[in-house]
């Protein structure tokens, strides 16, 4: 399938599933393993015949279990490699960090089908993408406080935005270890399932956009759900979707949408994300690291 | 009444009602009902009576069934007129947003009485009213992605305001179609009722900011907690907040807010909307489309 | 213990607990009890001992029952003073506001046990706050558009980030006065207690900060949350974050966080906020009045 080391990537009737494959760690976190879910995003995005993509844990112990402590896997990831003077320099940046900004730039809709312990960047991770479903054996923990860090891979921006800004400070203070429950009632998955059918639920969730939408429509609205919040005016939004209804109104999705709809059909849009993305899109300027 | 055609404009004891009256094509969303919408605005912003406003459907099928997709009364709404080169041109702009922003100026509560079909922007242009309620028949789709456009209207700035960002991604990226009651439990409507009481509990509502407060304090919150929270600082509002009890505290409102709850008599309120707020409302600067 | 006249502040085992102190007078806020409790808050962030900071009210009727309108004690706070020509003016500042500015200020988490009736500056003072739980006898009340004034203590900032902004809208348009029960529905506080077990639970919050975590991490996780969720992009989270973590995970606490989790033992950090916090906190500018 993949050369991959440490993860798997399965690509199949438009969904693809990435599986964090280290089940004897308990999945944990390396510098191996984010390289490779990065490139694994790539081929996502390159990909149009994905249209959804599932990130899981291998095994039925570990979601991913925080970042590898132990000395050989853990070294790029964690306290280690030589001090540097100045922080701007990149070799700071969070290898957390890295991945999550990678996810929240996916073109593809992503759903975490967190299937055990979630420790750490074992539950950031999950916070740039779409959808969260848990298993009754899931557990999380946001224990950054209990190891005299702080929450990484750019959690306080993300975390509020999933959980509200409470919830977010009472996890993080106490840096606490909950249950798929409390998980649920606080806003960070969106339903609970019994162990066997979690998967299940996230293909079923993957199918429902796969077959009904159109991927240039998820993409565009991926991306307008994650960046317009951010504008101070509703206006600067309309500058936004005025010109995406505008173009893609007048394209071949727009036209097969309609059509599908009134004769009750199945859809099959003909637009592609690797060349049929309106020309404004990106409509911002990315920030770099500084 | 009124001479609109469309719209029905009802004023009684303090309380307009705005009813969307093409029952026999379900309430669909055409350029006359967009225009029709912003005159009554305009009238209810205008008209010191008012004290807050209710917006529902006629019919007991549909609040409004999205865009009108017929050529006669869709054209100038949706994927239709001339093709302009710069996105820039104010004709690119999308009839639900200029809906949608001028809800959003609103100096009067508006309260959304859901009756039946929901879809489109017959769903977002509920977001910037301050108070949705649905009744039990209330069906909700943001079926963008399965026509091959994107969500409108700004909703992808307002949508994650109302339910949070992941329900908001859930929604416009499966593109479903679903009750009054998941409407209910993602916050998309605040409460559920037997279709006969649905007016009954707006009014309610409506009744209840109508006899009790002061219609200066109401236009000033309204304003307070649409703008203030994209500041990047509570100091921000601190400097809004602090004019205007300054302001207000001096007036004849305060001094009849603190009399009729010391006296425990009904409010009588002499400020108007029309001539009595701060002289420093509006406090912000309107992006225009560009 | 202090020499305050309107507040207790006993501080024992790492936790402070700053108690409203006019019981006779429902515990309403005065200019005394603000410059009060902007001192508490200097000492419980100076004290490298305390690890959380209570706040609650005397007596068994009212946490704060608002601005003490009574000539005597409101006239700093209140609708009073000689006019100033110019808003900008500092003596213009509402005096809730100056308090919740400061609470957000603080280096240690703040939870309040709300154990009566909560209204106007009783309710907004608690925004800032991190946890709030409630008596069953807790009543609460955004009362501003029924007294002819508006939201204060940057309210309209703070508290759409705490129960979202519909709720937000509801209770400050209708200003009506609500129990526990829909406090708690709305997302206002995290939990119901009966009165006599307020105290214990707030206790034990405090507790599991106290007895787990790192205090500089728990400063630096405040001030994250707090802060960083304002940013236009991911990425300027990632900067301090990444910051955080290559600084913190070098330092005398992230050694012991492991090794204690690793030794299955109570922690013991050594750092203090006092002297210990990263040279780049804080790393944003503070805004004056202006």
């Amino acid at each position: 399938m993949t050369e991959y080391k440490q993860i798997i990537l399965d690509i199949a009737d438009g969904v693809a599933t990435l599986t964090l494959n280290r089940p004897e760690k308990m999945n944990a976190f390396t510098g191996t393993m984010m390289l490779e879910m990065q490139d694994a995003f790539d081929r996502t995005d390159a990909d149009d015949s994905v249209k959804a993509v599932i990130v899981t844990g291998a095994g039925d112990r570990a979601f991913c279990a925080g970042a590898d402590l132990t000395p050989e896997d853990g070294k790029h990831v964690f306290s280690s490699g030589e001090a540097v003077e100045d922080l701007s320099d990149p070799r700071v940046r969070d290898g957390g960090g890295l991945l999550t900004l990678r996810l929240y730039q996916s073109k593809k809709p992503i759903i975490g089908a967190i299937n055990g312990a979630a420790v750490g960047v074992g539950v950031t991770m999950q916070l740039p993408m779409d959808i969260r479903l848990a298993s009754t054996k899931a557990r999380f923990g946001l224990v950054f406080a209990r190891r005299g860090i702080v929450p990484e891979a750019a959690s306080s921006w993300f975390l509020p935005r999933i959980v509200g800004l409470p919830q977010a400070l009472e996890w993080c203070m106490t840096g606490r270890v909950f249950d798929a429950e409390e998980a649920l009632r606080g806003g960070l998955v969106r339903s609970v399932h019994e162990p066997e059918d979690l998967l299940p639920a996230a293909n079923a969730l993957a199918r429902e956009i796969a077959d009904n939408t159109s991927s240039v429509s998820v993409a565009m609205t991926r991306a307008m759900l994650w960046h317009n919040p951010q504008y101070d005016h509703p206006m600067k939004a309309h500058r936004v979707d005025s010109r995406a209804i505008y173009t893609l109104s007048r394209g071949a999705d727009a036209k097969e949408g309609v059509a599908s709809f009134l004769e009750k059909r199945a859809p099959n849009y003909p637009a592609r994300v690797s060349s049929d993305m309106p020309a404004f899109y990106p409509w911002w300027d990315e920030p770099g690291y500084e």
